[in-house]
């Protein structure tokens, strides 16, 4: 294989992930990102969300030349008419997309070859507390599993240690499961 | 107005919102669901999620004809080729339309009728924790915003209330601001 074959692990430049980890480490203020999205209501339960520009490392990026746009809806049992995926099926989304993406990163640095990750997510909600029927429920889920399915050319111990470092880093991990100050400003007209 | 136009308010029918209401009072049971999502990694940071079945109301939904699939990605700053939106800018959506059909919702229930709703969500993170170089910031965001503009025939004040209702009742908010459990399985191979 040539060098620049070796570089690429996963799908991952490495060499290209090290310089960046470099760059960070000299100059923390880089690390500074600000992500964003705008929403805005259609009709019942269909809303969609824009999201294209971020801020990192210094100044807003530039490089994503479309706008990603994200329907959300709710199925008819819940009085929508299914125009998307609801909230809180994106959270599940949001949550194993985070993890695999971790988990192949840091496969990658650790030279970890990997041929299969699956996961199946699932979140469990009585949902008497978001149709504000009870104060006993909570709104969101009560509790949230995600199982894994890894292959790769690593021992099982290793695979699992992969992820196991995964958790540690994922920041959507860290945040379904710590929570996150959130401010909500109105504007009425 | 007819009658049936009358029950029809922001999209949502709210005869049919009050009947399922006294229809989970009656049959607490009937209020347990299950939502999910199964994803599958495709290369580099680009991973796919398919979403299609949930257990609501004492048996699996069948009203979903098809699937949602949902493609995430990172842009080139984080090692990817923006495949699809980012984990993290994921949760931003779910948050936002999540709140937005709350805030729809409740005004339907309170007889408000809205002519818009739009938001701008912003989330604040310190990527050294996620990149694994420093261990004194988090991995997810500091802190998200959310900033509202609310349109409709009520009073500014009425607008308010039936936003801090929304947020008092919003599954999604519940669980960014107060974290959920999440149990993590791992198959390898």
């Amino acid at each position: 294989m040539s060098a620049v074959a070796d570089t690429i692990r996963n799908g991952v430049d490495t060499d290209k992930m090290f310089a960046t980890l470099d760059l960070i480490k000299a100059q923390p203020e880089l690390a500074r990102f600000q992500f964003r999205a705008t929403n805005r209501w259609i009709a019942g339960a269909h809303n969609r969300s824009t999201i294209k520009d971020f801020y990192a490392a210094g100044g807003d990026d530039t490089t994503r030349t479309d706008a990603f746009e994200l329907d959300a809806g709710e199925p008819a049992i819940l009085l929508g008419t299914d125009t998307g995926p609801n909230p809180a099926e994106y959270l599940l989304h949001a949550l194993a997309a985070c993890l695999t993406t971790s988990i192949v990163y840091v496969a990658a640095a650790r030279k970890v070859r990997l041929t299969a990750v699956e996961s199946a997510v699932t979140g469990d909600m009585d949902v008497r507390g978001a149709l504000g029927i009870s104060d006993e429920v909570r709104n969101g889920f009560a509790r949230i599993r995600i199982a894994f399915k890894v292959e790769g050319d690593a021992t099982a111990e290793k695979l699992r240690e992969v992820v196991e470092r995964a958790r540690k880093r994922s920041a959507v991990y860290d945040m379904v499961t710590n929570g996150v100050p959130v401010g909500i400003d109105v504007e009425t007209a």
